[in-house]
């Protein structure tokens, strides 16, 4: 992997806007941008200046002001990368960021890769895989508990978890690997009881983080949701009057448009992902229809399943209903079901009543009216136990880190088993290095492979 | 116009990037983002920090991290904006720009107008107000012509062309002011023909500056050019062949897409803007048609003619196309006129020998094969006389400044008149005033009027 050649990128969104960033890292960055730089002050260079200092001048190219730019330098080995960095502040036309990087281009520096700049970071020594990882996880995050877990990886989070049984881990398999090279002498230099302790602790946490990520990924990517029922009772305007909102939040910042994730509504700071499981028609059979079947075999994904029913419907045809309720939450027995009626602005006080009584843990609700909007949003969230967000514990959200996990929990689930029977050490040596190697992958402590980082990497935006 | 508020603003485009800068001005910005930002240098403030110093650290809201930053500080008057600034670059996600903005609109930040910074720089005496017009325009600019016109005014362009013919200007006008005093004693401290050589001098710059803005104008906003033709002669395909030419350049940067700016092509660093001249149908009388008329009157607009014919019509119906150019020679007699014979590709050796005996000046070009396309691309840049860009004088593009270098003309002239007759100097000294009144509109160096200002600001986006 080279890595001493000079990237450069933009690191702002492209499109038009007031400024856009550009830039470089590598050994020659300040070099290379100090040729076609020219500082208001006089014979200033940027060779010479502090690192973290700013500088306003002109970029240059042939005699031809290409832009006033601001220039911020930053010196190997204080850099977001670790090299020698220069960011460009010029002004946001699509036409001169394109003219200043092609004027680079031209002159040492070759495009950046998608998240070339924090793999750089990671390999030198700036930041450990885990939390290279979590930087594309901060920039995609949209909601404050997807953005809440993304920062504390970001921070070290599984790192800290792990790093101090992983060095006791290590003195102990250093202990073990003496005794076998004095195998023949029955000697025991690991003390057995502190390391069986060690080993069920490690193999707590181990759980604990694997248990998160169920948690951690849906409230990465958005807790799903299954609304179940009829065309018409009033799904697309529920979606409507729960998006809305949250549109008030955003609008009083010009600019920022909503990434358009259809039926994606963050409340309370949380994203509900809602499935569209349109498709249920009115059969003779109701339940037993292809369309239901279908519905359901959608509804499967989610972890909570709302079932939206026509108030009028619930009086006038209650039989029908009540039975549909008692087949859904057959069938989704281990999901929470939350059971609303809707249009209840077309219905009597009396009616209300009626349908309390028939089912006495029903949302009653209207959507178009925007009644009782709230408090199923409050439902919604005490639905998601996010205690785990809130008291700051680390909450796996990658795959490949819950994978790893896995493979280290199986690991030092051998090595407990060998201690428990009392098995020769030179069995479970083999699998305490396997544990040390599966969460070393994590952080990426050992020779990482090419093709894994690539593939890491390769999620990023470009200039990241 | 209050400036000691404290105004904040997301400055690059929106949506995410792998980076996204937030920029504050005025008295508190520092105080107020250091109430907010925990350094990773224990106990380090930056209010203690010199102007134009990076800082890495977190911003905190509550207890909760909302992001890890890098601070740019720059103190009053060393700013953009004259006054305290803060630039924050965060990672790039929608969710933190608005956390982050959202966190200093609560704490004593408000939203910045459009142009505001630009601006606050203008009236805090960092740049003239032509100066502050092109920062707009460099923003804008898409094509390299219309890049160096706004750099060249950004860098002071016109007001350097202005400043020292004012100034010698102001000088008379005191002297002849003085005359005015002394009214009864018929005395003469302007030297009246060194004050004639200077009327004239202004006079013939105000001229060159005033006859610049036709062309730069037309830079600015791209060569109005008409494509007159029948339908299906291929003028889509000819568009499409000089568009490709130029999207080979901008492919290699990743992200940037062109804006949609329907039949602008840039050909050679300059903008041409396509006319829209569909309407052009056969009928008995080609010429005297309405469908012909109103495409004439569209082609009205342009600079440049283009007539576009099939080359087998021109061969099997050659007296009505010759009628055609004649027509349209006639018609358009102040515009330079290209005839394209389209199609080649299915026209012999022999016919187009004959073509070229018909049309002399006629271009032979095939749209579809792309052949002749880089001849007429020659001819249209050849058209165009960018000697004057290439010269680097100054071009006026600004309506603003055109109105403002007429009226100073006008007023000017009056004087030159005065002098001529040899009128009372009191008459013509009202006129003087007029004119460096209308010269310092320009660069605002008189008490602009608040709506003029909004005016021009308003077309800024917010950031800048």
């Amino acid at each position: 992997m080279i890595q001493n050649d000079t990237i450069i990128a933009l690191a702002t969104p492209s499109g038009v806007g007031a400024i856009a960033m550009i830039r470089l890292s590598g050994e020659d960055a300040i070099t290379i941008v100090n040729s076609f730089f020219k500082s208001i002050k006089k014979d200033k260079s940027l060779l010479d200046q502090k690192t973290h200092t700013i500088h306003l001048g002109h970029i240059i190219d042939n005699g031809k002001v290409l832009d006033e730019v601001l220039v911020s330098v930053f010196k190997n080995p204080n850099s977001y990368t670790g090299e020698n960095v220069i960011e460009i502040s010029c002004h946001g036309s699509v036409f001169i960021q394109q003219e200043i990087i092609q004027l680079f281009l031209r002159n040492g520096c070759r495009m950046a890769d998608n998240g070339e700049f924090t793999m750089r970071a990671f390999l030198n020594g700036k930041m450990d895989l885990s939390q290279a990882e979590a930087v594309a996880d901060v920039i995609a995050s949209n909601s404050e508990a997807s953005h809440q877990m993304a920062i504390q990886q970001m921070r070290g989070g599984i790192t800290n978890e792990l790093k101090e049984l992983r060095g006791q881990l290590l003195d102990f398999a250093a202990l073990i690997e003496l005794e076998l090279d004095f195998s023949g002498e029955d000697v025991e230099f690991a003390d057995r009881t502190k390391f069986r302790a060690l080993v069920t602790k490690i193999s707590t946490v181990l759980k604990r983080l694997i248990d998160s990520f169920a948690f951690g990924n849906a409230m990465k990517n958005g807790i799903p949701v299954a609304i179940i029922g009829e065309p018409n009772v009033g799904k697309s305007t529920l979606l409507n009057a729960l998006l809305n909102e949250e549109k008030a939040i955003v609008s009083d910042i010009a600019g920022t448009t909503r990434d358009a994730i259809e039926d994606e509504v963050i409340i309370n700071g949380v994203a509900f992902r809602f499935i569209d499981t349109a498709g249920i028609r009115e059969t003779e059979d109701v339940v037993e229809s292809i369309g239901i079947q279908k519905a359901y075999e959608k509804a499967d994904k989610a972890q909570l399943v709302i079932f939206l029913v026509n108030s009028q419907k619930l009086i006038t045809d209650s039989d029908t209903i009540l039975e549909e309720i008692i087949n859904i939450k057959d069938r989704f027995s281990n999901k929470r079901l939350l059971v609303i009626a809707n249009k209840i602005d077309t219905t009597s006080d009396s009616e209300k009543e009626r349908i309390k009584e028939l089912i006495p843990n029903i949302l009653l609700l209207s959507a178009k009216k925007k009644v009782g909007v709230d408090t199923l949003q409050s439902e919604l969230t005490s639905l998601v136990n996010t205690g785990a967000l809130s008291n700051n514990e680390t909450i796996v959200t990658n795959s490949r880190h819950f994978e790893a996990l896995n493979n280290a929990l199986e690991s030092i689930q051998s090595v407990e088993n060998g201690i428990e029977l009392d098995i020769s050490s030179d069995l479970f040596a083999i699998d305490i290095r396997e544990c040390l190697r599966y969460l070393g992958n994590i952080t990426g402590e050992y020779d990482v492979d090419k093709d894994i980082l690539g593939h890491i990497f390769s999620n990023f935006c470009i200039g990241k």
